[in-house]
């Protein structure tokens, strides 16, 4: 669940784009075009902006709590599948919208509406729903948490012993959400003014979430997001019940559409076919097509040319004796080539946001000492100060500022909640000592504000590589004989947490800012959000671990590739590379300078050019899990690409809504699948794909 | 191939309402608009009528034997798996007009276009493709000349010596049908004129087709017809690549889609599934709704309901020795009912288009009496003497009286091939001796008559009916210990073969006569289509033999149903009800009656309420075959249903082309396919369907 990392920013990004572009056809309340002369204030005024209490309903929340739901079997479906997750932002905001409308239009018909719906009540509606899922996310249920068990320590020989292993239980894991999920919170709180008051950072996918959100509550807006509705609905609905239809076809292993050898038993074999997943042709149509076509290059270098040469080097390269699923075998060359290229892209892009992260802070200050401004924290009301701002953000700057969180707050919360953390923690992993923990919540709110500021500039979160580095100085600091791989898991849990909360949030902020939805009410909604999160999640996920019970393993339905990915960076960082076969770290290195290399000549040759340079971190996935689901993904660009020819507007308008509609139906088919599952209920027919040989024998078996 | 049977003319009736639509939607050139002043021969004056021997040009030729081909492979593929054929009239045309409009575009292009494409030349096209494909139905290669083999005599036991059994090869195939074919064709000449110009017989499927090709020619028809072709040509497509796809899961029995369990594994044993035939997705398309529906009751009543419970009285009403297969078992409940179902609609419509055929006649000759009209047989060219002709009807009254053919030559073809066919029938099919043929041909000429009559009056032919007559007429003469099931069956064939080639010829003239095509061209069109049929039809007929060696056994690809059935009757017809299982033969008078009544009811009742009773020739078809093919033809239907709800002009206009599509794409792929089983090139996978259980046998043996 590599989703700060760049795929899943970039595809937000993406959205963006998709989104600003949607608004230009629909309603051109542009946060430009105030510039412009439009404003999206002044088609709302008149409409009363409630206080922040009344924006904090209780309709809202339960909303949210089923949408939650909703997103978190989503999250984790695909976390466990593949790891890449795409914005879903879209889809909770025109959920929201949907639930909340037609309550609201069911009570006006009754006369019993007390409380019109307000862009401010589904702004925390959005924002708790993205804190609820955003915990099935940061929550590393597939990364660390689950690298840490028997399964995945199992697939290697190296550091399997008990110290570093520990199972999922339901009762630690809510344990360790709860002390750990809302320290991200805390520290966000003294960071917002600065952020977006001050720094006016554009929060791409936060802008964007905002535009939509405002755009639902003009009229114009509204009929569009019904027929928006509409059609996720009729999607969501095909999904649902083709996973359901495919469910009847999957008795046993091997079986079922999702096996489907589409090209041939021999591509099936290396892991090329279209396996008639809804959810990946969706999440082809959202992500951007270079996305989509870096992961069929990466598929096919990896699984099309490079894993057959070295297979075929069996004997010679490793030894024979182990199966192609070992780490000494075929499987070492592909974790640690697909680790070494995910470090290469992520130290990259660290060091090529960090220095501009940097480099925006001095001008900030530059300017700031410049103008003389007031210092951060004064309680000046008044946008006189700054007469250069629009009526948008003169409105917006005000009722931003009305409602404040006192300082005080954020930071007693904070060190309370450290306190309490540094005091847990080590109970539930023991080798993760209390001085790792202050060392790393001392560090954590300086990372988080450069995450925060970072994200801000390129809606681009490096909450993953932040966490990347506190599995490696965490681990080298504990060492391989006291449990230096479950520090560093932890630890890595821990850091991501805190760092993935403070971008996510502070984008939250600035949705709340453009629908002039109250700070305090933003915090709250994000509290309970995050408490709904902790119990959830953790649920969902021990809903899928009881009822799959080859969760994990390679192969499976649900191969959760980064537990695996992460587990052995750990022992990487604390044992060494000394287990790897041979030739396996010359292909690292070469893979590690690969992928800076590209990465450069991807910022060198300027965007005309970029456009066509497959992206290292993408081509990295597929060569771990195989080529199938890019397969999927590159029929949804396919199908998105057609329709954009033959009817871009349209193509424009409902192209993400269908792709909503795609991955919500087949997400949540998972819930019944699952409680299937656990009632023992198997699937009565097998479809199974057989040789034309073993058909011939397995018909001779059957008749007699 | 029970073309001439309700099913069929019943989908060429309504084939002709829906372009009866379209055609008013695109073009008001009606017929009737004559009266309301629009007419079509003024939109082509001043285009130039070419000469009979203009219209025969060799592209015409050329296009005719690739359609002729095309349309053989579809033919007697329909045949082969359940005997129910659309009208195809509408595909031809569109491809016809196609491939003639782009020969003549590039030679125009390219400077050497000597003579332009006219609607005669089209009109061409039309009738040489229909007397080709015409040859494949009215071949009857899949009822009775496949009836005569061994592979069908095996299925049962009586009647199955040497005698009685003839088994298909090249040579006696093609050599039949050269001595056979001609007659029809003969007799129908002088009934042309009457037929047409003195009678002015409707001929509902041949004046669509006229109306079709006469809105090819106008500028705005071209345009449709060209929007047409392209979503024919998309979904030919489409439908070819599907077939393909399907391909590769086929190796060996029971694989791939066609036996997908998509209702589960009862329903499947039950014979009820989607098996995804492109085909039977566009023919039910083409079909009218009610067949579609019949066939869907037909199909829940036998195998949801009576097979079932019939299958529980094993060992009571029949043997539990027999395998259900058996005609002493079930399999003799399934032919026997549907054979009276079909035999008591059969009769009911024979009585009724008789007496509409005898009264209508008699109202003819009283009209002619009163009036003075000059003989039959008159060279008068003039429309003088019919003064309350319009504008249409005189200019095509001229041309089609110009150009004649002398009824002596009519009758001493007929003569002359009857001799031919007397001597050397005998020796092709020994039991059928040379009086009995005298006797068919003597009274041929009279029942041609009474079914051209009939079919312009009603577009419904009854040639099956006159064929099932011979059946029982000469095999009862022939007797069982004669090779009575051989006789009858060959003269089956014989009498078929005239009474439907005399109804599907006088529609081309009604076509010709409205398109202002010489009867001269018309007619050596005919002898041209009617010679490549000979060849054409035994040799696809023979490729499909010699690649699917399961042709004609039950539960396979292409079971051949009616060739079971016709055999059976024939057996019936020389042998009695003696063999039959209990309780069978009350059960078929009940079904028989009911089939009767229910035709009655349907006349009663009126058009408004008829249209909600099943028709029973439809529901007796799936009695034998099975519910699978009702399946997709109930898709069809849903998918026009639905589009015609969505969008009624677009579906009226394209849902006929899309339909042609999907059956011409699916029909020539049988074409290849039919090639690589003869080389021997097996599908690489089998995709299985086991039962959770078997699937875990299965695992097991393929494990170890």
């Amino acid at each position: 669940m590599d989703r700060s990392s760049s795929i899943n920013k970039k595809t937000d990004g993406d959205e963006t784009h998709r989104n600003e572009e949607q608004r230009v056809n629909t309603n051109n309340n542009d946060d430009d075009d105030d510039v412009k002369g439009a404003s999206t204030e002044k088609t709302f005024e008149g409409t009363e902006v409630p206080t922040w209490q009344k924006q904090l309903t209780v309709r809202a929340f339960v909303v949210s709590f089923v949408l939650g739901i909703l997103f978190t079997f989503i999250v984790m479906k695909l976390n466990l599948t593949t790891g890449i997750i795409p914005s879903l932002n879209v889809s909770a905001g025109l959920l929201g919208f949907f639930f909340v409308k037609t309550w609201t239009k069911f009570l006006e018909k009754s006369g019993l509406l007390k409380q019109p719906f307000t862009r401010q009540e589904n702004t925390v509606i959005q924002t708790c729903v993205v804190a609820t899922s955003g915990i099935a996310f940061s929550g590393q249920f597939s990364n660390n948490l689950f690298g840490m068990s028997e399964i995945i320590a199992k697939q290697t020989t190296e550091a399997n012993n008990s110290q570093n292993i520990k199972n999922p239980s339901l009762s630690w894991m809510i344990g360790f959400l709860f002390v750990v999920s809302f320290l991200g919170l805390f520290s966000v709180v003294p960071l917002r003014k600065i952020m977006i008051i001050d720094f006016k950072l554009i929060y791409p996918s936060g802008t964007a979430t905002a535009h939509l959100i405002n755009s639902f509550h003009t009229p114009r807006g509204a009929k569009l997001a019904k027929k928006q509705v509409r059609a996720l609905g009729k999607f969501f609905s095909f999904s649902f019940l083709w996973g359901f239809f495919q469910w009847f076809f999957t008795s046993g292993d091997g079986c079922g559409f999702v096996n489907f050898p589409t090209f041939g038993l021999k591509a099936y074999d290396n892991r090329f076919y279209f396996d008639f997943s809804a959810t990946y042709v969706g999440v082809g149509m959202i992500c951007p097509y270079l996305i989509n076509v870096s992961l069929l290059i990466g598929a096919i270098l990896s699984w099309g040319i490079m894993w057959p040469l070295i297979w075929n080097r069996k004997g010679d390269w490793f030894s024979a004796e182990y199966k192609s699923s070992s780490l000494h075998s075929l499987q070492g060359y592909r974790v640690f080539i697909a680790i070494a290229m995910i470090l290469g892209d992520g130290l990259y892009n660290f060091i090529k946001v960090l220095g501009r992260t940097m480099y925006g802070l001095y001008n900030q200050f530059q300017e700031k000492k410049a103008k003389l401004v007031l210092p951060v924290d004064n309680h000046s009301t008044s946008p006189s100060n700054t007469p250069a701002l629009s009526y948008d953000d003169q409105i917006r700057t005000r009722l931003f500022l009305k409602d404040q969180i006192p300082t005080w707050i954020a930071i007693t919360g904070y060190l309370t909640i450290a306190a309490i953390s540094t005091a847990t923690l080590p109970h539930i992993f023991p080798p993760l000592k209390w001085y790792y923990i202050i060392v790393i919540y001392i560090f954590a709110p300086a990372l988080a504000f450069c995450n925060a500021y970072g994200c801000g500039l390129t809606d681009w979160s490096l909450a993953s590589t932040y966490g990347k580095l506190a599995i490696f100085v965490i681990g080298a600091w504990a060492g391989a004989s006291h449990g230096g791989v479950l520090a560093g898991l932890a630890a890595c849990g821990v850091m991501m947490n805190i760092v993935s909360t403070a971008s996510d949030l502070t984008q939250d902020f600035k949705t709340g800012y453009m629908t002039l939805a109250s700070p305090r009410s933003m915090f709250i909604s994000q509290i309970i959000g995050t408490a709904m999160g902790c119990v959830i999640s953790p649920c969902v996920f021990w809903l899928l671990y009881k009822a799959f019970h080859d969760i994990g393993i390679e192969g499976s339905k649900y191969p959760a590739p980064y537990a695996s990915v992460y587990r052995n960076m750990a022992i990487l960082g604390v044992e060494g590379v000394s287990a790897l076969p041979k030739n396996c770290l010359t292909l690292c290195y070469v893979f590690f300078i690969g992928a800076v290399a590209i990465n450069g000549i991807r910022d060198a040759v300027g965007k005309k050019w970029s456009r066509f340079i497959p992206l290292p971190m993408a081509m990295a996935i597929p060569f771990y899990i195989g080529g199938y689901f890019t397969i999927d993904m590159c029929v949804g660009s396919l199908i998105l690409f057609v329709w954009e020819k033959i009817d871009k507007a349209k193509a424009d308008a409902f192209g993400p809504a269908v792709a909503s509609g795609l991955i919500c139906g087949d997400g949540i088919w998972t819930l019944p699948s699952s409680i299937l599952a656990l009632l023992g209920v198997n699937p009565p027919i097998c479809m199974k794909f057989l040789s034309g040989k073993a058909n011939a024998r397995v018909d001779a078996f059957l008749a007699g």
